[in-house]
């Protein structure tokens, strides 16, 4: 028992079966240090009250000057749910209001995605996740005035419980995921308020870039978006990433574990640790790492192989199962679709560096890839061989760490690798070397100090396998895949030098 | 490029399809500051140039002094893998060496698992994770005497490439796994050399605790074991365990993949952080937590139901795919069969307390379970109703976080919950309270610096669904399911106040 227990590594699942929601979930992990301070909170604190204290003296004034509500029991704002009981009632998903469900009654809960007072009746648009339906309040013999005033008043992002009558409409509602039903609500109880003044609106966290300047309309800007993640990932472009992001760690470990692979978990406490500049685009000061191990038998090609297989099968898995989510993402940022072959484009970066030379870049022959060169020839690749992923092999040994083992044919090159997706690394690996003396000596021609890598190196000292792996960044997979240009959009809640919260 | 991004959430997968061998998965994490020290290393090193030198001389005298030996070619140390080239030779593994190989010439790669010269023969037992073979190296057609000399003279745990004939037996080699066949060595190469000094035998380290005491044989104490870890995780019972933790993981996440669930990653660097004691048989400063977070519509006994089911999907399916591990774990730790009820008893606290005091415990309403008393309450639920798998529900509200929700019925207890197997406590989870409001109460009443969870609370203020969960820690589920006595054991490379490597 306790909140905290030392240090965790969480894999974690969610579950919102009901509610297009996604706050963290380990609460101590949103528990961060803000400038804004405690002041404003407690005015806030106070600020709520009050506002409770009004809607609370507004219902009672509501209740005795109408009395004569016919409908006061069909609304309202429910006690906190707090397990009180357990309610015998079946809700219905809006995934699945379809017109087989025609004229039947039924309960829902779901968020008000938006909502428009017309006379007489209130419009709502009803969401859970991705999905969303529209409900009609409107006066008559199941609503009161009264209701649809209430109905009108409830704030958007709030958590309702519905019950409605389902009824076909004529005419297709092209607004919403479910085009031919909407909803004739007879009750109606707001389950969790929202406060009224949302950080960033939905809509506008979903809009296109180039679109909402031409109208004239608000886009939502990076920074905004991820000091109000909580609501940010209830976009549906967020729920399509996060929904795909999940299938790319279900396919990577499927593959593996039908290729006999063992899954391990490694320390990540550990005492010797390099910092590199993570104020790109494309680096956080955490990330997610799917590594592969791999001892083989007589050429580290074995387990470029066996890597690069594991990547097409998630290709394979997301084009197959994830078209939805694809094309979700693909309306606010629209790219090409990802391309690749079978099996997968190997080039030496002999032929990488000579196809940037034809192309004008000066570089010499052992001088590493800058990230423009790296992008440059990720598009002169596509040209010549039609994919978006593919592998440079055989880099110079001296822009690889100390236990990359060296080529046996050429002392300046080395038996290692980076993958690339859309010109960008996704993955860097190589033939580790798997002998405590050499791996000594390496270690020494790179200045490294032996003491801080001893247990390292001493683990390879009672017979050790030749061995292969690399480690793939699984933000920059999605990024990547998606045809996104921030890394902190696949990242549910990204850190770098400047975000710590939430 | 480079061999350390940030700070790497990881997962990994590992694969040594050939060798029984386990070196961390990610070598940057084994570089750690060790208080042998350089010199000693560089020692080592000078050590094993000079061996490497005489070894060197000697084979040149042999060669020279015995140029007639007809077996020459056929046995020596290979050069360093180095992936010089695609050699296209078949390797059979050694759980196929059944009598159906029987009169086949095979190629294998395997460990030298021990080695025992007799005349003019040789006698290996060749190992690969959990299965191993007999081969014998004899003076003949194939083999010189030079050769079964050489064959003598390999070090334990030295990996060996081997042509040989398979051959039936008369009689069941009852210490090996294959029992009905062994290899006449034809050729015999070592492809990685084991230092002839091993910091511990396996074979001391499978002996169950009692049977070495009994016979004046050596057992390995635990220290040893951690800090020699990578061989330590070569035994069969290492093996078993931590294929039987990759399953845990499988389980778990299939389980809840069927039943609707996202999986997410969340950060590990956070602003907030409370240590706890770790210097006990169950605390570790870094586990794995797989974490469970769910909507509910009404009771949050709908996410108990959820989490116990979960649990006995693991149990089933560990009970059914993992035997072999599971009675190999059983032969050095023997412990009784994991039981479990469907469906999950669940026990409110008030009753736990009274079962504790008929046993003539003394204690408060209110007071917290002292692992002494959980264990004790463990016994007692185990003779009543015959299970080692149980909720406990609705804790006092005062020992548990400010998070949790109180119950509705009796302020004095909440809608929190833990759950047991063997005794111990496996997984934390209550109800979340999803209003920032009552969440900034419970949090004053703890006397929390509001200021610090702040980006906590302020996730609650947009519309919150009442929702529940839990941690389940990964390491104690193996332990307690294997009947293990101590959590290091089910982690590979555990961190504890005193343990920062290997």
């Amino acid at each position: 028992m306790g909140w905290k227990r030392g240090w965790r590594r969480k894999l974690t699942f969610l579950f919102m079966p009901c509610v297009s929601s996604c706050f963290s979930a380990a609460e101590e992990e949103q528990q961060a240090q803000s400038k804004k301070g405690l002041k404003k909170q407690q005015k806030e604190a106070e600020k709520a009250a009050k506002k409770a204290e009004k809607q609370a003296k507004v219902a009672a004034e509501q209740q005795s000057a109408e009395e004569d509500d016919f409908a006061k029991d069909r609304y309202g704002v429910s006690a906190l749910v707090q397990s009180q009981q357990k309610l015998d009632r079946t809700l219905v998903r809006v995934q699945d209001l379809t017109p087989e469900k025609a004229d039947q009654l039924i309960w829902l809960r779901a968020r008000v995605h938006t909502s428009r007072a017309k006379g007489k009746q209130c419009f709502l648009v009803l969401r859970q996740q991705q999905f969303n339906v529209q409900a009609l309040v409107a006066v008559g013999d199941r609503a009161s005035k009264q209701m649809v005033k209430f109905a009108a008043n409830i704030t958007k992002e709030s958590i309702v419980d519905v019950e409605a009558m389902v009824r076909k409409v004529e005419q297709k509602i092209e607004s919403c995921t479910q085009q031919d039903v909407e909803l004739h609500v007879e009750k109606i109880f707001v389950i969790s308020q929202a406060e009224a003044r949302l950080p960033l609106q939905l809509e506008d966290a979903v809009r296109p870039d180039g679109e909402g300047e031409e109208e004239g309309r608000a886009t939502v800007n990076q920074d905004t978006r991820l000091d109000n993640r909580v609501i940010d990932l209830r976009t549906t472009t967020s729920q399509a990433v996060f929904r795909l992001q999940s299938g790319v760690c279900q396919l990577f470990r499927d593959t593996l574990t039908k290729k006999g692979f063992v899954e391990i978990q490694t320390p990540k406490i550990i005492s010797v640790f390099r910092a590199e500049d993570s104020n790109t685009h494309r680096h956080l000061t955490e990330f997610v790492g799917l590594d592969i191990e791999m001892a083989f038998n007589y050429h580290y090609h074995e387990v470029i192989e066996s890597i690069t297989d594991t990547m097409v099968q998630i290709f394979k898995g997301l084009r197959d199962n994830f078209q939805t989510e694809i094309q979700t993402v693909n309306k606010q940022f629209p790219s090409e679709p990802f391309k690749f072959l079978e099996p997968t484009l190997r080039l030496e970066y002999t032929e990488g560096v000579a196809m940037l030379r034809e192309a004008g870049v000066e570089m010499g022959d052992e001088d590493d890839l800058s990230t423009p060169n790296e992008k440059l020839l990720g598009r002169l690749v596509k040209e010549k061989y039609d994919t978006d992923f593919y592998v440079l092999d055989k880099y110079p040994l001296a822009v690889r760490p100390f236990y990359t083992m060296p080529d046996p044919h050429n002392p300046k090159y080395s038996n290692s690798y980076d993958m690339f997706m859309r010109g960008e690394e996704i993955l860097s690996g190589a033939q580790r070397v798997h002998d405590a003396q050499l791996l000594t000596e390496r270690a020494q021609h790179h200045q490294i100090d032996l003491e801080k890598i001893k247990s390292y190196i001493d683990s390879f000292r009672y017979g050790a396998p030749p061995h292969a792996g690399g480690g793939i960044g699984l933000e920059r997979v999605c990024m990547l895949y998606l045809g996104l240009h921030n890394v902190r959009q696949t990242s549910m809640f990204p850190r770098d030098p400047k975000r710590l919260t939430p």
